[in-house]
């Protein structure tokens, strides 16, 4: 069998060198056309190939599988196989696609079912999330608030480097990329008042981040090591935190964020498989004092992803106002599940589990406006000429991701929101 | 029709008067029996109506529903059938049950498949959980903590008589009563030492809490009023929201409870409706300051409910060790829903909303050892002469809950778990 992020690998399906999808990524993903009920899919260039019919077909024979997991609304089920076999499909379509075989090539009749141009489906929700965690991993970030909100002397708290630290989010309103959203509304009090008032937020930020979805479950009582974790972690998407920091400045202590997160937040639709990043791995962050044995690692276990963000207002020209990077977490993937876990915390095919915001260590790689603007003291300046301390009315926030090397870029996709003005 | 809640009310099935379930209650669970697949029930003394059954008789041909709704594993699909149709549902079998009803009573061959004996059954989980909420919602709890951990002469923070604190929980390690699980192992780290440690927490708690569940589903950006918050809650259970206040102590700075919550929670079977709740209404805590307009609400919007917490030890005899009163509460449940959806996050059928420890005004109505044994200092001296400062393995603590007025008594059932040693 070749290697399925052999960078030497073509595709007989025609793909644009800056595509995020190559044959060598093979993402994961729930499509619809128009008409039809939501299948299974996988992106290739500007196409995507429909796992549905690809079953129906026999491509899946060795599989050995209940061909109707690819007919849910959810990739839940197709996760669910095990990460043996879901490495085995993305092997099969990593060779349905090569140039140099003709069984699906060479047949125009059966590719008019299999491959649909992907300007034709709609992209909807990946997985159905039972459980959603958000990290708090990226030390820039966690540095950057502890200095604006608590002691720019101190600005880590004292358990910072002893365990990624970690809070529930809210799973029902997690939604695809295109799903807009209206300003929310809520309680805050202003710096100068005695009482809180009521309104629409004046501080809606983003949060660049990514999440880990979970391909294998445990029982309760059960502990996943660290070097064990990338056998349950089934792939990642891009993630926009949307947070309101007016209410979360007011309702966060002593539990944490509530309702200033769990209105909406984004992720991108297509699950690039770990499989798929395994060539982009990098060492992790020199973490200083060393951990407690629970969470120590061996190996390149970070990840070389380079990641932006951008503003579109409304009528104007959009704005990169960000370039982070996923390297810059201070703790690994691997880390985050083995604490989730370490209480016997049980996990399930479809939980999510995010970064916590990106931040790099220089101003133009922080991952919030909250920390771009510094609180709102220094506005940013879009490339329309109008000014952002937070985001507005009508803008579009878009996060990219990709990994390159070698001449082969792995992509994300994007994940964006458009923010509609709050309901009356 | 007759008002199901009338205290006059008899059924033809013989019901202790100390039972948890008269025909005035009639709660939703999901029962088991050997062999069988899981289906819904509703309790009544100590027995349990087969809902699948009572469908394929045809008693529940005025519903207008597919009736394999009964079949599943959960409720999630009978209460998804609306407040209205539940409320008809409840109100049938109300009038099967009657003592002058011969329609079900005079039919022993119906009986022996409709109606199984409680002790037959195993109750599993009632409800998927999509998303689970804790409050913070008693007064008299939010000031022992704060005492506690904070400062004694202002134990409660600036937000919490303003808004309803709450933060977002585990709902995979959810757990029907009767399910055990092991001591959590995790960091914390004691006062004297340096650096953190790993071990079994030792000081394991109970939360003394009730819960609510969603039988109405709201969509994005849509808030529910505290008028209309009533017709979106099915039902409540008890509730034991197990915590190891080591750990907690240690990682809950800055983003809330993670580790030290969700390795397990704890829920009593039976789903009392809120209608069979409605006899129980009572005035609510008076709230200084006024809370914002869209916290208001109008009547007696607080329920009577008597708690109790009991710790069985290993071998040694019960002891009770607090009662409490769901009254207790400051915020209603009208209140937190209103709070939790203003800013327009969705709820979906089976959303779970927990209130919070509900401790009382007196030191024998305090919700968790924590409070009861003042952090430890004062030990809590059982019937068998042993001491407890938190929860040892082997014990078992049991929630029990129940309304009483004109001679109807109310019941939740029991909520119990035994803790495991920490696995190896």
């Amino acid at each position: 069998m070749i290697n399925p992020n052999d960078p030497t690998l073509k595709s007989w399906i025609a793909v644009d060198k800056d595509s995020d999808f190559p044959i060598q990524n093979l993402p994961f993903g729930i499509f619809k056309r128009e008409g039809k009920l939501p299948r299974a899919g996988i992106a290739i260039g500007d196409y995507v190939v429909d796992l549905a019919e690809a079953a129906l077909t026999g491509y899946f024979r060795e599989l050995h599988v209940n061909l109707q997991i690819f007919e849910h609304n959810h990739l839940n089920p197709v996760i669910g196989m095990g990460k043996e076999k879901c490495r085995m499909l993305r092997q099969i379509i990593s060779e349905l696609l090569r140039h140099d075989n003709p069984e699906l090539r060479d047949r125009p009749d059966i590719q008019k079912r299999v491959i649909h141009h992907r300007s034709s489906v709609e992209m909807l929700l990946p997985v159905r999330i039972g459980d959603y965690t958000d990290f708090y991993s990226s030390i820039d970030h966690a540095t950057n608030i502890g200095k604006m909100l608590r002691d720019p002397d101190n600005a880590l708290l004292p358990n910072w480097k002893h365990l990624p630290v970690a809070y529930h989010g809210r799973a029902s309103s997690i939604c695809v990329s295109g799903h807009n959203f209206h300003r929310p509304k809520g309680q805050m009090k202003p710096p100068d008042a005695d009482q809180p008032v009521f309104g629409p937020t004046k501080a809606l930020d983003f949060e660049l981040e990514t999440a880990f979805i979970i391909g294998t479950p445990t029982q309760m009582g059960d502990s996943v090591t660290t070097s064990a974790a990338d056998q349950f972690i089934f792939g990642m998407v891009l993630f926009n935190d949307w947070s309101a920091r007016d209410i979360q400045a007011w309702e966060y202590v002593p539990l944490g964020p509530f309702l200033a997160k769990n209105f909406a937040s984004t992720i991108s639709p297509w699950i690039i498989t770990l499989d798929a990043l395994e060539p982009f791995r990098v060492e992790g962050y020199t973490q200083s004092p060393a951990v407690l044995p629970y969470l120590h690692y061996t190996g390149n276990r970070n990840l070389d992803i380079q990641l932006e963000v951008i503003i579109q207002p409304e009528k104007g020209e959009p704005t990169c106002v960000t370039r982070s990077n996923y390297r810059y977490m201070y703790w690994t993937m691997e880390q985050q599940l083995a604490h989730h876990t370490v209480n016997g915390c049980n996990i399930q095919v479809g939980d999510m589990m995010a970064s916590g915001t990106i931040s790099g260590p220089t101003p133009e790689s922080f991952g919030s406006m909250m920390e771009l603007t510094w609180r709102g003291s220094k506005p940013l300046k879009l490339k329309d000429g109008s000014e952002r301390k937070y985001i507005d009315n009508g803008d579009t926030v878009i996060i990219r991701g990709h990994a390159e090397k070698n001449g082969v870029r792995i992509g994300f996709g994007e994940c964006k929101a458009t923010v509609l003005p709050a309901k009356n």
